[in-house]
């Protein structure tokens, strides 16, 4: 199959090079590019919490298309059910049901929504029911088996065994593209579950509406009430035959239907409105006859949905589409080309690249039009608009690695951040937003530390002042998380706000970030105002013990303390052993308040080296023994510039053996590849910087910390067309120690690496030992 | 109060005349208008079932800004409350509580929905439950009086007992204008009740939207499950003043709640979303101090209604947008300049006249975006989007009215109806449609009559052939109604489908309009079609009891039958007695098929003369004795052009003698002025036809059928500049014979007028006598 792939895209090559001028430099350009998508396994981290997906995609694309393995309410008899969590992203590896393929999805999330329009072949006897994963032919679920089964980017297929059908998906970026292999019946079915959601309870669904167009096209949308409070997706649904009758079933307690009692409108009747339906379509299949649906989504409309459709797939070659999207997935793969000691490791990275560009996405139909925050059309000017912003997560490690892989999405990004601020009543920009709607998950707000980072890195052209106006309005909304105590008291108080630490650590970095804004924009007075704010994380030292600590609003330590316990402790996926090493912008005066570098030192000992108490595993669902080292818990976030920190102490060379311990433990080339959540990407561009042997841990700044790189040499080729070469010198899996660094031919001694010395490409030698220096 | 509207008026015309241009033509003509408004009175019809409702709009105004005496559930513990009915328009006159005042209403409509966003000012401490309005002080209803309550066209106003706040109402196109007068106070309080409904059950609201821009300015959206299945008003709510706190309490019962568990949510929270939820403003109030507020609607976004208020009303002067109102009113209502015998006469006539234009409804933003029957949003090119279509009502008389003194209007109705045509997945014309949905309520396919009248009077410059292909599409449509049965057996069957025999009338009488538009668009093969299935009314006639009768799929008469009840045999809000006398395109055929003239007339003289059993009204809600003469119900309009029949008999003069009796004892400017539901303005109509003399029996053929005018004499001012004079010599009450009618000084003698004798102006004059001629 791979080598199919190869000849697939030399054949895509030659016949877009003769019908596709606008895209010919790119193509072009592509024709030196090297198979990458071969290394990438989309079955990474389906596997126990990693929460990615193993369906097509385009890179950033609206439509993630993907197979449910299982359906579970969220509440059952009112109480949350623990599996809800399992399905994030739809798709467990160690199920053998599907339940059908739906058209969005979150990658790595811990917490989730979407699953839109789920679509199920099938045979025989129509059965409206999904069945019961545990019992075979309970609904209209099917099994499979793996070994029937293949992912590669922008490509999905299993064999459905109860229907002998087999599924093909492929995706454009606004359209999801169906192939099904249907046997010999005249009882075969296409149904589009309207009711299953992806974290679904009663009452989720708000409304659908469904029309069919003609005796191949399906038009409608579905409002469902969930993470997104206010969350629309509009769809056109075009099959490649008329159907040959359609019905639907609706499960709705209908106390009054207006006149609609006039028509039988279950069967063949083309309106179909209500909370929860299913609707099907069926067809007379010969053997081996293949049904193919493009399905288009859209944000604004079912007319967006419909042009989406014509502009991106006007045809009904599966391949075609196919290859158009391994083509762009190739393209942005080569954008770092590595050479690693083994297969497994260039697996690892590739897929772990790959996991970088499944969110953002794009958020906007093909003219632009997108619907906003404040549920108003807009019109994208200069910028194409993007949704899915788990910024908590991604601003530590995704966005910086946007600056140098994609810069121009990232400035769409933050120009989407902004304008999601323009629309939003508390004129704040994302905290996690998703779908025109602020779900106001975790603390901080991080919007700001990305535009800083891209503002440091001169990625983006958005409005100075504009952007500045945006981040100090964001950090000012006093009613928001404590912002207000925050800003009178210089903490967030605990009595008043909980996981307040993490809060107060996370707004004085925010708060540095702003700082550096108005320092670009010569802004005195608001850099002054955030400078004097970044400092607020001395306020909740306790000296005392050397530890971060929830203070109370009367200025008091919160008595009951345990610096262990990650919950209830002031502090959120994370404790004070971890958590309250999070002063990335004072990093030197964190270490100097905490006692010095020694001391530092042995703090970071202690956490890598301490076993974790079982107690404090059990509470919190995303961690498992996988993800942990000692007390380091990689699967949360607040950790990942942990083991960098080193670098700041007299001992660098234990950043360089914990990250090469960390790559190889943490991350793998199987299905259990992640030890926790993805989280939009942040993990994966994690294990990107430090493969590549640095890391931003501050972001806005233009500084990287030197790590141990994984990769034997890396070729990173940048959007402005220069190449940043990394080179390494005796590199093994043994030889984890950096003795020597060169950028640019020079040696460097301070363990970072500025940013200025490869945004124009240069050239980096990591030279490794075995030993430390 | 009256001679103070006058005063304004002019006042009115010499402020406008410096300020706008634009509207100077409008304008310099009204100078010449009379006062017209002061023989409306809103109320009439509020008492019993004609289901108007006495609040403040424009002239087919999108915006029916009108207080609510009760707020009813439509269901009680499962069953269907018979109360519902009487609230169609929210109004009871014989109610002495007001709920609170909102924007969009159905005027004497047989069936309900609307009652959007419904505010209510209060004061002490805050109630945000409706209460009982049997229970003073139960909830926040307030009692009132009559006494201090008035109304006229573009204004009402009513005292609130229970908070001593004197509520003004006035309204433009689009935006509803509240004037609240309040005492001093320091718990002053603006409800806005977004639970509140007409037709109101569990489950109705389908999503609210509410966001608080700034300390002034509201906008969101509500979406309703009602008759209108998929319906959405969205707003924008601008306060004159800055409440100083405000809040919101959702009665859902949430199962997940994302993360907005963060805030507190219902105080000072700007956004609110759900779909039950009471939202209130508060303030203090010095004694006397008013509280403004603008309310827009549109149907396309928050974005469309913040448009809309800016456009239409950008400043806060109340009595200059009531007296713009009013003065379109006027420019109206002087359409028709009458002279009767008494004052009673020219306010029924007047209010008749008013009644007639809130329906239709302007349906589209100042810049002509509007929400299609697709849900897409659309621009309307060439025309003004009108909704409310009630045409098994209003095409009988209204839309003829409107040929007359609305042309253009009603050109652009025509062209709502065929925009509604290529929007709807059936390819179908209204049948009776609101806000962007079709709730195929009553029989028949009549917008191809609307259609047909307008082309035969010349009033529309639609598209001859795309309009003949709307109307054929609509007539073809064999799942809708018995359509497929109709076209193969030249008749409904009444064991396939109920009221079979209207339906096979009412489709003969369309079929017959689209053959005459075919006629105009020279299309034989069509015109040869429908001029054949026009036939159709023979088919349902039994010979051997000489009515018309449900027949059955295998041809046979069902058994049993009787021809005076209105239930279930094969009629619709009427029986064979009198709505089988529906063959307006061929009076004199069904005549001669019944038996001839004179028996035709006793049949008439039989249906006026023979009282009806008690058995048969019972059943009937829209029925009381006060609407019936003999068996003739003038409630129902199957029975409107009975009266007119004689005239296809040997005696026309019965006819006379009836419309006079009806127009007497039928109408009357009282409160229970009208004997049923007005119907969205076809009872109306006909009383502005019958007062006028003449009657439009055959929509869509050039001739009116004379009648006996109730007024002394009447101009009407065409809108191409012409005038028709209709006279009276030897007027009376007591002359109700027509002994002579003369048409631009010549006399006819068929009864019949025809429309070229009046489309360019002229004179008719009737000559009365107190004996038949």
């Amino acid at each position: 199959m791979k080598n199919l792939v190869n000849i697939y895209i030399t054949l895509f090559i030659t016949c877009v090079y003769a019908n596709n001028t606008k895209n010919f430099m790119t193509l072009k350009d592509s024709i030196k590019h090297k198979n990458l998508i071969q290394f990438v396994n989309p079955f990474i981290g389906t596997k126990n919490m990693g929460h990615t997906f193993p369906g097509a995609t385009t890179p950033f694309g609206m439509v993630q298309l993907s197979p449910e393995t299982n359906q579970q309410p969220m509440f059952i008899d009112g109480k949350y059910n623990p599996d809800t969590y399992k399905y994030c992203a739809g798709y467990q590896y160690d199920d053998s049901t599907i339940f059908g393929f739906s058209h969005t999805h979150f990658s790595g999330t811990g917490h989730s929504d979407l699953g839109d329009f789920l679509i199920m072949p099938t045979t025989g006897k129509l059965n409206l029911e999904p069945g019961n994963a545990n019992i075979p032919q309970s609904g209209y679920h099917s099994q499979f088996l793996h070994k029937n089964e293949f992912a590669e980017p922008g490509f999905y297929k299993v064999e459905l065994d109860d229907y002998n059908i087999l599924a093909e998906l492929t995706a454009s970026d606004r359209v999801g593209f169906h192939q099904y292999t249907f046997p010999k019946s005249e009882d075969s079915h296409i149904i589009l579950d309207l009711i299953s959601n992806i974290y679904n309870y009663e009452d989720k669904n708000v409304w659908t509406f469904v029309r069919v167009e003609n005796d191949s096209l399906i038009t409608g949308y579905r409002q469902t009430n969930g993470w997104a409070r206010t969350k629309k997706v509009f769809f056109a649904m075009q099959f490649s035959k008329p159907f040959k009758s359609y019905g639907h079933k609706k499960y709705d307690n209908v106390q009054y239907n207006g006149f609609y009692r006039r028509f039988n409108e279950e069967e063949n009747f083309p309106e179909m409105a209500g909370k929860n339906i299913r609707a099907y379509f069926n067809f007379d299949t010969v053997e081996n006859e293949q049904i193919k649906i493009k399905f288009a989504l859209s944000n604004t409309s079912a007319a967006g949905a419909l042009k989406n459709l014509d502009a991106e797939i006007p045809h009904w070659d599966f391949n075609k589409t196919k290859l158009e999207t391994q083509q762009k997935w190739n393209d942005e793969l080569n954008k770092i080309v590595v050479e690693t000691e083994t297969k497994a490791e260039k697996e690892t990275f590739y897929t772990a690249l790959y996991h970088t560009m499944l969110s953002p996405i794009i958020y906007e139909d093909v003219d632009g039009a997108y619907r906003g925050l404040d549920q108003n059309i807009h019109q994208s000017e200069g910028f194409t608009n993007y949704t899915i912003f788990s910024l908590w997560d991604t601003y530590r490690a995704l966005h910086p690695l946007f600056n140098i892989i994609q810069p121009a999405r990232n400035n769409d990004m933050v120009k989407s951040m902004v304008a999601h601020h323009n629309q939003s009543v508390h004129k704040m920009l994302p905290i996690w937003s998703h779908y025109a709607n602020e779900n106001w998950c975790m603390v901080g707000y991080h919007s700001v530390t990305v535009i800083a980072d891209a503002i440091a890195k001169e990625t983006t052209n958005v409005d100075l002042n504009q952007a500045l106006k945006a981040c100090e309005n964001t950090a000012n909304v006093s009613y928001f998380d404590g912002i207000g105590d925050y800003i009178n008291l210089g903490f967030v108080p605990e009595d008043k706000s909980s996981s307040s630490v993490s809060k107060t650590l996370e707004y004085a970095f925010d708060d540095w970030c702003i700082a550096q804004i108005a320092k670009k924009a010569k802004n005195e007075t608001v850099f002054n105002t955030f400078l004097n704010r970044s400092k607020n994380y001395k306020n909740v030292y306790d000296k005392g013990i050397g530890y971060m600590r929830p203070k109370l609003s009367d200025g008091t330590w919160r008595k009951d303390f345990d610096p262990i316990d990650t919950h209830g402790q002031g502090f959120i996926e994370g404790n004070a052993l971890n958590y309250g090493l999070y002063v990335p912008h004072e990093i030197d005066n964190m270490i100097a308040m905490m006692g010095g570098k020694d001391k530092f030192s042995n703090h970071l000992d202690y956490i890598f080296n301490t076993e974790i108490e079982d107690k404090y595993i059990e509470k919190n669902e995303d961690i498992t023994r996988d993800g942990i080292i000692g007390n380091y818990v990689h699967g949360n976030e607040p950790g990942h510039h942990i083991p960098y920190l080193y670098n700041w102490t007299n001992h660098p060379y234990k950043t360089q053996e914990r990250v090469r311990m960390i790559m190889n433990t943490m991350y793998s080339n199987g299905e259990d590849g992640l030890c926790g959540n993805d989280d939009a990407g942040q993990m994966s561009a994690w294990y990107v910087f430090s493969a590549l042997g640095f890391y931003p841990v501050t972001p806005a700044s233009n500084d990287y910390a030197i790590g141990s790189p994984m990769i034997k040499n890396a070729q990173i080729n940048l959007e402005n067309g220069k190449t940043i070469f990394i080179n390494t010198v005796n590199q093994s899996s043994k030889n984890v120690f950096v003795k020597k660094i060169e950028v640019n031919g020079k040696s460097i001694n301070n363990y970072l690496l500025n940013y200025n010395a490869i945004k124009n490409g240069g050239t980096i030698t990591f030279y490794m030992a075995s030993t430390p220096k």
